[in-house]
Parts: structure tokens; sequence; C-alpha cells
């Protein structure tokens, strides 16, 4: 039996598959329980098998949080690895939530045993092993999908196609910033979710940076289309002393030398979802903010300014409404953004299953390759810093 | 086997059941698969069963957009009661989501099986049907909830627990409104799910009055803790000539003299979720509406205005803070209400299955006491519009 | 020597006059004091005489404040009238800003003497009054302004010229709101400027009603070009006991049978310059807000939303840019209304002396046949609360 | 007769002069029209001559358009000087809004002859002028007021006080930026009032960063209280080829090693009085918007967020409120914040004529020392851009 339905037509909504695929989930932090709800919502999939700690106990205990039966919760990715793919029901599918300096392991051990991931940004640590991982979902065939999740806002979609249509005219600068505040007080450092955020051996060589800058600078490339190829940047610990950046600015170009800023802190107070796109051009301006995400300004020049508002029809093109599930009104927010991209990332893995050849442009979900270069952004900034803030190429 | 664990604490989180409850949809309207998707968020709940259309073809394949087994897809909500009582895993609660008519003699069937029951607003379209399931749901002993979904944000919460704590002052006026604009096109009537809407036999004697009106006045009394007791409203019809009103304005009185305006419409354009309650007092004032439903704010005369913003600390109440999921500033929407009324739901039915006491206060879900008086609230209306605008009492 | 230029072109911006025009106050409250700013700034008028205070004493050291020399301070109008029309350079013009019991003799003297008037609101305390003026105005053939104040914001101009082009379609409905918050703390009502707002000898049957409510009605019917031809009304005192009201909720008709809504209240903690107006029509709807006066909602059903700036272009009218003195984005606010007013009002005059005729539509300055139908405004509430809330003609 | 009266209280509002000061102009372009309403609008101030135009014919009627009489229109400021200083009732002090070339030498006249001076910014084109009219300013003793109007709106000085009382905590990041869009369309370049500001002979090195990055640097500086010491800056010719910078960007260094971005653009779509601070310390922060300028946000860690709101009382300092002319609510704006710049300039003068001594902080105005400032400022990212974006002191 297909996944798919026989009549499935690309430009209607996401088809219902046959069956819920089977997803397993590795490291179990705290956005494995919102993207597992987000599973859920989806209707796509069902949650299977975990390996969510190291020790056996620990593993099924936590395991039960997500009604994972204890004969599937595993002690280590390899064993889950090894077990699902002999069971006659294994996972379709994981999602990778660990800290940074495992995503390189986990993702490997799951693409070699044949099964589909979605992994948590950054892709990894080292651009080598984002391009191992590059490689080997090649070899493999796999379906790789990375959780840049703001892409998968239905407003964020419209953007890219405004931009796309030439709603802007000319390109002529871009801006991103994603202002946070949760690092302001100083014994923040010390709490459990955030100590391995600032020890460089788990965080890798950024913390800021390959956490929220990163979100960032995949947004101002998925909705310009322009990929970034030169930046500078600094970076700074403007709280309390710590190992890693909490702060960073940037100078950006992309393609086209099309120059831009990008910023990125956690503390500052005020501000939460503070992610901020403006994409300037010679005939219109867009403008979207994560804490707004419901609607998206644009400008144009000589023109009184609009506002588009997530729903059906009111200038919202037929490839947004596809992501939207409550009407113009009915806030949706960042779970349903989620639900999106394990929806797109379900049609994916159904369609590599049913041998489906997926037509261009019909998901919008980050690969591997947005995942790889995240990398290379994120180990620019690092060179770039460490020489005073000077030019570098991505 | 007991449903809540052992080492319940009532001003922890919510518990994990421990298993999904078993739920099974009547009616299955388009609100029908948000409700799904919430339940589904909320994992207290699994989609079993359904009386979703009165063929048994069409039964069946909409049961299939459910991921219902075609065993337990019925085409009458009577045979449904009957089989699922008698199942082994029969279901441990239905959501009513039928057009109005079809309220009463739905939840009459369960609650004479013994099974829980959520059913959409307005409750019924008699008061004396209300007062019939008010009564059953007391003789049965069920869990009644009613789907005013507006009280389950967790800013409305905090709304409520503000005003209760007396940050307002005395209470001198309140004032509530629902505009909506996608009735403004007149061909928008023929459209299958309003139809149903404008059809004085299935919508009741009113349209615009039980579905959102009574939104607007559960809200209003929820925040307030102040019941209506008086009121005078009148009707229009503002767009294309229909047999029921789309368009109402009121003015009310609330227990202890307190004056206010409720107002509603669905040809308001530019206005969609423009749910937005604001109560003023000797102190302080509160506003709230439905498209910034993250913020509150919350003002007291003589300081800086103040905006309390969804997420843990920052001026939110821990009972607030129960129903928070995501971080403040990564924006939830209405399906989290619906998940938050789901999850309240869950804890009712599985706190009856336990014989276990639910504290006072623990749960906000809006009972079938709640939905009896949104009928006495439209009929109110009715009497008074009928009557020339006179003063009515609830 | 004419006021007006030669070349005056109507279509152009306003032409300089080629003289101040000679300003009087009487009365001479807080509001003097802005209203005198805003004829300054609009460089048409300089303050010459004054009647500020019936002792002669206090009459010279309040006129000094505006920099009136003291043998034009005068100590009574019926004096300054006399006085300033045997005067050379006697005043064009005088503003009245006296408590509201002492608009009618004030306007009257000046109307004698042949002098223009740009009188506060509510033009009277009775309709016989208002009705007297109106007479008056016409025999004299001079001019006579209302300070309803907020008709002169551009965005309110821009705004009646859509709702007149039929932007909106067939209006609907019409909601207006004025809610501040001022009068919240109990002991403000022995404050020396709002003592007499509270004294039925001097503000006459209404308080909340004939100050911010007759602003509210006027916008209304200013913008919608649709005058109020019935209304149901009562009266709150929500506050301190007092002896007028402090809010009152009325439901409207237009003419055209078009229902609408009105409310003001000086105790909305939280709410200040909360004059809110809302037209929907069956194309589209505005919306314009006081605190937000440099912004105009226009939203067409079924497009994205528009906001229009004030400023030149990008979908302003040119009988709105008129009005305009700084560009988009550098903000003006309620004392360029007001100087938008004393243009205005400097044109009336002017045009007078001049002998010119203005067309049609050139100015937007309220008349006294405005200042009237707002006394027969709060007539009608004062019938229709004393009535219990009955319908009312206006 | 001194200017002062005999109960000054430096405590109290800004007291009413004995008399107007004389001003005069120079320059005459668009800006001077918005100063001379201010001015009038301040009542500190009378317009009686001018130097607008080297053609004597054109000196005189566009002196008309501001109502100077005919004998005191001047060809030239070096004959203004001359003529005024031997007027018996000459100009107290004069405003000059010439092209930035002019500045300097308009400047020099003026305080050769002892008049005091308003001047727009940038104060000049080259740093060593800039010194010039420092020493001669110190030399003569005379007043020298520069227009960094945005730091004369109240609620800036608000965001002054909070923060120079540890409202923020230790300072943390200081981000900036200036962004219009009236240079979008590529045919502005031609019109009169633009094209001089893209001619370096005129507008000096920079045309960006001279007129409204000069504001945002000053603003930044005022607020927080930390001067800056370090920049790079890269500029950008965005729009249509033109020979001076349209955008630019910076990274900055406060005084403490406190970083910062700043950035300004006309060719932003959407945006026109885009002029936005943002201060982050370890406590909180603060944000103001010119477009929003009624209100401040202040957010404390750890509690619901604050909006002050201009106007009395709520939260707002004393010193605060002798800049406020009308009730919250009611909104003023730019020419507003021109009126302060022109009554705390003819405190300054007439405390100068009076040989009066103003305490410490009773006036914000920016002097010749901030216009210098300025000048060093526009010079540093001309250094810092030749260099390729290299670190420079200030």
């Amino acid at each position: 039996m297909t996944l798919f339905p026989d009549n499935l037509n690309f430009d209607g909504p996401f088809p219902r598959l046959s069956r819920r695929l089977r997803l397993g989930i590795v490291g179990g932090g705290r956005i494995a329980a919102t993207q597992a709800m987000a599973a859920r919502m989806s209707d796509h999939w069902e949650v299977v098998a975990g390996a969510l700690s190291s020790s056996q106990e620990s593993a099924r205990s936590r395991a039960a949080e997500f009604r994972i039966a204890p004969d599937r919760a595993y002690a280590s990715f390899e064993e889950m690895a090894a077990a699902e793919t002999r069971h006659s029901e294994g996972v379709d599918a994981v999602m990778i939530t660990t800290p940074n300096h495992l995503h390189h392991a986990a993702a490997r051990a799951f693409l070699n045993a044949g099964i589909d991931v979605l992994c948590d940004k950054p892709l990894t640590n080292e651009v080598s092993e984002a391009e191992d991982l590059v490689g080997l979902t090649s070899a493999s065939g796999c379906v790789f999908g990375v959780s840049y999740v703001m892409s998968c806002f239905p407003m964020v979609r419209q953007a890219r196609q405004i931009v796309s249509e030439g709603g802007l005219g000319r390109i002529n600068q871009i801006h991103v910033e994603f202002l946070q505040d949760w690092m302001t007080p100083e014994e923040v450092a010390d709490a459990p979710h955030v100590k391995w955020r600032l020890d460089p051996s788990k965080t890798g060589k950024t913390s800021c940076v390959g956490d929220i800058g990163t979100h960032a600078a995949h947004l101002a490339q998925f909705v310009s289309g322009l990929p970034l190829t030169d930046l500078r940047a600094e970076f700074h610990v403007c709280g309390a002393p710590k190992p890693v950046e909490d702060t960073f600015f940037a100078w950006t170009r992309h393609a086209g030398e099309v120059p831009g800023t990008l910023m990125a802190t956690r503390l500052a107070p005020g501000n939460r979802g503070g992610l901020r796109l403006r994409i300037f051009g010679s005939e219109g301006g867009i403008e979207w903010d994560l804490e707004k995400a419901e609607q998206l300004r644009f400008n144009r020049f000589g023109e009184a300014d609009r506002t588009i508002s997530r729903g059906h029809g009111h200038g919202v093109s037929p490839a947004t409404e596809r992501l939207v599930r409550t009407g113009r009104g009915f806030p949706e927010g960042i779970i349903e953004a989620w639900g999106n991209l394990y929806t797109e990332f379900a049609m994916a893995v159904a369609a590599r299953k049913d041998g489906l050849r997926i037509p261009e442009g019909w998901l919008g979900m980050p690969t591997v390759a947005d995942g790889a270069k995240g990398v290379q952004f994120i180990e620019a900034t690092v060179r770039s810093n460490e020489a005073g803030g000077e030019w570098v190429e991505l």
C-alpha cells in the first residue's frame, strides 16, 4: 500500500498519508517536547521510540513522558539505530535534539541505517562534519531536514514569494536581528538547560551565533533568495563573563553584492522573540517580526502601506494557504510552524518510501544543505571575529 | 490502574495520565479538525470513534480523515452511544460539533450512556433543552464541558486572576465586542459551512449572537467574575437580507449593577478575530484582544502602563503558567488554547474515573452551567430585541 | 489692500494673508493657551486683546500671559466687544473659551458687534440659545467656527474623502467612542479646572456628553457624511457620586437608517485620548484613533489591509495635503490640528473681509450649524436618558 | 528691565520672558518654515530679519513669507550681521538653515557680532571649522545651540533620566538606526531641495551620515550619557549612482567599551521617521521610536513591560513635564519638539542678557560642543570607510 493517495494533487492541500509515520526521538531536551507536540498535531506522525538518556533507567522514565514503550527506550542512538532497523515496524525517521556536539554522530548512525533524519540546528559543530553529512545524505538517498523552523511560518513563505515575484524590485539591503533577554540575569548560566550552551565542548565555538544567529542568517537567505557570500563579525560578552559570546554583530554581503546587517543577543531586556527581518528594494520593502508572526508588512513606495494577514484569500498565495490551519484572526503560533515542518518532513519521507518525485517548490523544508550553510556561517563569524572583524568569505 | 500518577501535585504542572483517553467525534464540521488537532497536541487523547454523517458511506470516508477505524464510524450518535458503551475500549468522552439544533439530542444520548461530553457553544437552541442537560449532567455524574475556548488563553486566565485579586479596585464598567468580516461579501451566504448558520431551523433564533456573541458574553463574565443580570439588545441585518441577525448591540448589567456594552458583527471589514475585552475599575483597567492574545494590558491609574506577556515569570501567575507551552516571545495561538481546553477536560474526565476530587480553581474549563447561561443570554437578547430593545432579566 | 493675494489658487496650499489677523481671547482657560499657540503657529493671527477675568486686576495679569497690552485687557466681554469695535485696529475675531454657560452671551455680544467668532464646544447649554446663535450668525453675516478640532486632523479629512468617494461601498455601521481616564481618582473633582465641569449651572445638563461625547458625535457625522437622526442613551456615574454623568452609552441611527454605537467615559484607566472611529461598509472599513492620529487604516474586503500615513503622496489626497506641515514620519499632533482650524478660520474671516466667495469644500471647519447640532445631540441624550433610554429623534 | 521674572523658580515651568526675543533667519530652506512655526509657538520669539537669498529681490520676496519687513531682508549674512548689530532693536539671535557648507561662515559672522546662534546640523563640513566655532563661542560668550531636535522630545528626556538614575543597571549595548524611504525613486535626486544634499561641495564628504546619521549618533549619546569613542563604518550607494553615500552601517564603542551599532539609510521603503533607539543594560532596557514619539518603552527584566506616555504624572519626571504642552493622549509631535528647542534656546539667550547663571541640568539644548562632536563623528565615518571599515577613534 502506498502512503500517498492515488489522486494526489500537488496544487491542493497536503494529503493525508495512509498511515501515520513512525518517529523516534534522539536527545529529548525541552525542545523535543515541543516538536513531539507539533508532530502529533500534524497527524502525520506517531512517536514510538527514543534514545533519551545514556542511563537505561533514565532512558525509560523519560521515554514514558512521550508514551514510548519501555522496550523501545534505548540508552544510546547506536543501539536505537540497530534495533529499529531490525524492528518490523521500526521508525521511519528520527528527530535529533541532543546538544550540538552529538548531532553529527547521531545523524551518521541513522543515515547509515537508512533512516531519515530531522536534526536541530546548528547541524554540527564543525564544517567537516557538516560536509560529511551532506555527502552521506546524498549517498544514502535519505531525507535530511534541519529545523530552521522560522521558515515554516506562513507569512515567511508569503514574504519569500513576494520577493521572488519581484515585489520589491531590485534588492538593495537585507537586515535581520534576533534579540532575546533570557540570559540577562547572571544566575541563569547555572540552569541545567543553559549550562551546555555555554560549554564550548558541547555548544561548539559559539553559543549565541550557533543558536539564534543561524536562525537569523537562514531566514534572511530563505526570504531574499540571496545566499550570504561574505561577512565580518565581532563577538561580545555583554553579561556575566563566559567562555563564549552572548552577543554578536555582523555586516553581510549577499549574492550580487547586496549589503546587510545581522545581529543577535540574549541580553536585550524586553525582547523575547525579537527575530526581525527587513528587506528593502528599489520599489518596496518587507518586514516580518516573530512576535507578530501572523502579519507581514509589505510596503510599495508611493502607495499606502499594506499588511497581509495569515489566512485564506486577502492577498495570500495558494502555496502559503497550504500551511494555514485556522482562519485569519484566530492566531496560530510557533507550534503550528513546527507542525508545518513536520508535515513537510512527512511528505518528503513518504515520497521516498513511495518512490514519488516531488515537484520543485512543493516543500520549503530546510535540508542538510541549508544546515551545512549554517555551519559555514558560524565558522565564518568565528574566523572574522578572531581576525579582528575582517571580511571573510563563506 | 489509576489514570493520575501517585504523586499528583495540584500546584505543579498538569500531570501526564497513565494512558491517553479515548475521544469520539460527533458532527465533524470544520471545527472538529481543529479540536482533534488540539486534542492530539495535548497528548491526553486519541480519537477512536465518530458519528460524522448520517450516510454510512460518508460516515466512513469522513472518519478516515480522522484515522478512525471503519468499524467505529457510525451513521448516528444513538448508534455510536450504544456501540461504544458495549465496546471494551469504548470512548471515554465525545466532542459534539454538529450544527446547533442537534447538540441537545446528541449530548443527551451520551450522558444517558454515561459518556462525558465536550459540546460546542451555543449549548442548545432552547433554554429548556439547556436546563435538561444541566439536570441530566448532575443526575448522571458525567463531566460536561462547553467550548468557550477563549477562556483557555493563558492571558485571559491571568486577567481573571488580576481582577479577582482586586487589581482594578471596584469594577465600574465592562465592555466586550467581537468583530469579524467574513460575511461581508453577499455570496458567502451560499457556502456550505455558512448555510446552516443562516437557517433558523438549525442555528436557532439567532446567528451572530449564538455564534460569536456568546463568546463575548462568556469572556466578560469569566474575567470579571460578575454574572450578567440584565441586558437590552437590538438586532441588525447589515449585509444581504437574511432571516437572522448578522450584527447586534447590547447594553448590559453585571451583578452589582455594573454597566457595560457588548456587540458583535460579522460585517466589519478589516476585523477578523476582533474579540476585545475591556474592564475598567476604580484603580485600574485591563484590556485583552484575541488578535494580540499573547499580551495583556494592565494599567494602574497613576503608573506607567504595563504589558504582561505570556510565559514564565515576569508577573505571570503559577496557575497561568500551567497553560504555557512555549517561552515568551515564541507565539502560541488558538490551537494551544483548544489544547488547554482538552487538557482540562482530560483532567476532569480522568478525575471522575479515578474518583479523584479536584480542588476548587484547579480547572477553568467552562461547564454545562456556563453553556446554559449562554443559552439564557441568547434567549434574553431575542426577547429584548423583539420588545424593541427593552431591558430584560437573564 | 486685500488680505488674499491676487494670484489666489484654491487648488494650491492655503495662501499667506497680507497681514496677520487680530485675535481676541474670551475666557482664558487652559485650552486658550493651546489655541493661542496654534493660532501663532498658523501665522495667520496675533493675539491682541482679551477678557480673561471679571476682576480688572486679574484680567490684566492673565492678559500679560498672552502678551496682551494692559489697555486691551478687559474685565467683561461686553466691554471688550464695545471697545474693540471702536478701536482702529480692533480684533478681527475672538475665540471663546469660557465655561459652557457663558458661550451664548459672549458669542452674542461679538456677533452683534460684527466680530467673527470661534467658540468652544458645546456651543451652548440650551438648544434655544444655539438656535439664536445660528440665526444671529446668518443675520450678521459673521463667520462662526466651532472647535470640533478632531475634524482638523489630516487623516480625518482623508477618511472623509475616502468615504465620500465610495471607498467603503454602502455604509452599514458607524461606531465611535471617546475613552479617557483622568477622572478616575475621586479627589480630581476638586481641582479648579474640573469643578465647573461638574456644576450643572455651568456645564449644563451633562458633563461627559457635552465635553467629549459631542466630539465623538461630530466626528462620526463629519467622516461618514451621515447626520445623526435618532438615538437612545443612558447616563452613568461610574466614579465618585456627582450631579452629572461621567460616562454614557448610546445606540444611534444615522441618515438612511444606518445603525451605530457611541460611548464616552472619563473613567477608563489606561485610556487618555481614546477617541476611536470605525465605519464599516459593504466593501471596506475605516478606522482612526486619536492616539495614532498620523495613520488611517483603510481595509478593503478581500485585499491586504492598508495604512495611510499623513504626508505628501502615498495615497494622500491634495485636499488633505493642504493641512500637512511636516513630512510623513515626522509626527504632527493636536496643536497642528488646532493650527489647521485657525488657518481655516483665518481663511473664512479674511474672505468675509475681502468679499471673497469661498468654493464649496475648500474649508472643512465646523460652523455654528455644527455647533447647534451638537447641542441638539446633547439635549437628545438627556431626553432619552430621562425616558429610561427610549429612542428620541434629534 | 530684565527678561526673566523676579520670582524665577528653576523647579517650575519655564517662565514667560518680559518680551519676545528677536530672531533672524539665515538660509530659509524648508526647515526654516518649520523652525519659525515652532519659535512662534514657543511665544519666546518673533522673526524680524532674514538673509534668505543672495539676490536682493528674492531675499525680499522670501522674507515676506516670514512677515519680515523689506528693510530687514538682507542679501547676505555679512550684511545682516552688520546691519542688525547697528539696529536699535536688532536680532537677539539667528537660526542658520543654509546648506551645510555655509554654516561656518554664517555662524562666524554672527558670533563676531555678538549675536547668539542656533545652527542646523551638521555644524560644519570640516572638523577644523567646528573647532573654530567652539573656540569663537567660548571667546565671545555667545550662546550657540545646534538643532539636534530629537533630544527635545519629552520622552527622550525621560529616557535620559531613567538611564542616568540607573534604571537599566550597567549599560551593555546601544543600538540606534534612522531609516527613511524618500530617496527610493531615482528621480528624486533632481528635486531642488535634494540636489545640494548630493553635491559634495555643499553637503560635505557625506550626505546620509551628515543629515540623519548625526541625529542618530547624538541621540544615542544624549540618552545613554556615554560619548562615542570609536567606530568602524562602511558607506553604500543603494539607489541610483551618486557621489555620496545614501546608506551606511557602523559598529560603535561608547565610553567604557560599551559596544553598539548604528545605521542610517534613505532607501528603506515603508520607513519615514524610522529613528529608533534601544539601550540594553544588566537590569533593564529602553526603546524609543520617533514614529511613536509619545511613548517610551521601559522594560525591567523579570517584570511586566512598561510604557510611559508623555504627560503629567504617571511616572513622568518634573523635568520632562516642563516640556509638555498638551495632556497625555492628545498627541504632540516634532514641531512641539522644535518648540522645546526654541524655548530652551530662548532661556539661554535671555540668561546671557540678564547675566543669569543657569543651573546645571536646567536645559537639555544641544550646544556647539555637541555640534563639534557630530562633525568629528562624520569625519570618523569617512576615515573608517576609506580605510575599508577599520576601527577609528573619534
